[in-house]
């Protein structure tokens, strides 16, 4: 099972009724600061608040009568949980989410309030594999996993898509990467232009799997990370390696430093509020200013989700 | 001299081509909360990130050439500051700033950096008024207050005209008062309209000069107000005092706790970074929810300026 320019295509026109066309925005002093024309796609703004429900509502749309009568399933701690549940609350279907215990409260209670119906379990890879399979067998409900699926990215590409219809003449996006889900569909359908556009992933040095993979040529695993931008920690799906391979033009890195400092920016420039992992693209054009000076750059802000609670004294 | 609506339908034409069309959002979460229909109107995503600006632009379109060619002078530790050495870098016009020596640095920064010429001087207002009016006698600039005054007040309103064309049906207009430029501005646009729609101001309880003054119907002078609240402290002006008691409907007031709550609200629900000044309309809904059950209420988020660098560990 792959994809191609032509499911993100289809994607987009199924998702259509159910997601916002989000704003891209702009800020003069963040353009003068990189000499570059830097234009924001504001996935922050997206249902859940993050780009994660463009995917989740492509792939429970692609479901049949028969599927969707029995529920989905997934085990996530971050957007994806809330994305399924909320795509799920809207089609009226069951929403099975395995969560590990040290998932933020702040996610929980998303997902609660979406109905979702959640089951514990122990915050290890294995402890969330094995309690899903369990719910999995007790439910008949579909796994939707989180990014390594090809409607996952089908929908997801869809952000590139609608930032090219709104800025036609970028020259290339940049989009963070985790799993991968976003930046292969964001790459495909930057390679699909008439124009090729460059399609950049934008990594952080404390999780650097999917640029060793990128370079070497073979799927890494992930370190136990420890970078902030927590969405990022996972390590890149199978599939999305080969279309990251494929039609992804390069992997860049940024320090954490470099992150913190981005995410201010953008709070303080574009006043808005994103979460560590969105930071990431802009804080790799802070330390590679070279490779985007004069250029005409989307970044993808892929989400807006954190604990104000905590940073807030 | 005051003002009236044909005189902010002007000021609109007049700043239009210098000015952002800020958008509107909304949020399920907090429409639900509310159990009303809330149209966020985003000033802190307006030049300099303050309604600020329009005042300060209409203010200098309307000088003659003499008074352009002398610049123009104020006294302001806040939002005013920015939005006056920023219109006057844009028609190249010199501006010079009183600053007290206690300004945040972010401030100076912004005023640094359109190119305002500060003078500093000592944190108390009689200070401030005494090192102005040197200022002006050396240079002979244009003193514009930062509310007390036709013009800026004709320029503020035109948020709210601006919002009325974005939603026609709305019933309401809350607003923010501190030395009442904005509120006064929206009530008048308020008042013109064929279904009169309702202007309320929102005071914090800590700096309720202007709930006393509509109240008592006498202008009463500001407490030392230590309310988070900071561009609220200032006392309210006699012009906008009699518009005020003239167009608005009330004065409703909240705690410091909720415009704390208020706050974060904004920042997790619709994801925009506004200071806390901006939050006291719906912090005042918060703690009046009976007022506005079941109405649509237009809320102008004033801004979004403040010093992030404290806030975030």
């Amino acid at each position: 099972m792959s994809v191609d320019f032509a499911a993100i295509l289809q994607a987009k026109q199924r998702i259509a009724p159910y997601i916002h066309t989000t704003p891209v925005m702009q800020a003069r002093t963040l353009n003068e600061l990189c000499q570059a024309q830097l234009f924001f796609k504001c996935e922050n703004l997206q249902k859940i608040g993050a780009f994660k429900f463009r995917g989740a509502m492509n792939a429970l749309l692609c479901l049949t009568a028969e599927q969707r009568a029995l529920g989905v399933a997934t085990h996530s701690s971050g957007n994806h949980a809330a994305a399924l549940a909320y795509a799920a609350k809207l089609l009226g279907i069951p929403a099975y989410i395995v969560m590990p215990g040290n998932a933020p409260q702040a996610k929980r209670n998303a997902v609660c309030s979406y109905g979702g119906k959640i089951t514990g379990c122990n915050p290890t890879m294995e402890a969330r594999e094995q309690t899903l399979q369990q719910v999995v067998a007790r439910t008949s409900a579909q796994f939707i996993p989180p990014y390594d699926h090809a409607d996952i990215i089908a929908g997801q590409g869809t952000a590139a898509l609608e930032l090219l219809e709104q800025v036609p003449e970028l020259n290339m996006i940049i989009a963070p990467v985790g799993g991968g889900g976003l930046i292969s569909g964001t790459a495909i359908v930057c390679n699909a232009q008439a124009a090729q556009i460059k399609a950049i992933a934008a990594e952080p040095q404390l999780a650097n799997d999917a640029y060793l993979s990128f370079h070497q040529g073979v799927r890494q695993k992930p370190n136990a990370s420890l970078t902030m931008a927590d969405g990022l920690r996972t390590g890149l799906g199978e599939l999305n390696f080969h279309l990251i391979r494929q039609f992804v033009d390069d992997v860049l890195l940024c320090s954490e430093q470099a992150i913190k400092q981005a995410m201010l920016l953008i709070w303080q420039r574009l006043k808005l509020i994103v979460e560590p992992s969105a930071a990431v693209p802009l804080a790799v054009i802070l330390e590679n200013a070279e490779i985007f000076k004069q250029q005409k750059v989307g970044i993808i802000l892929s989400g807006g989700n954190l604990d104000l609670d905590k940073i807030i004294a």
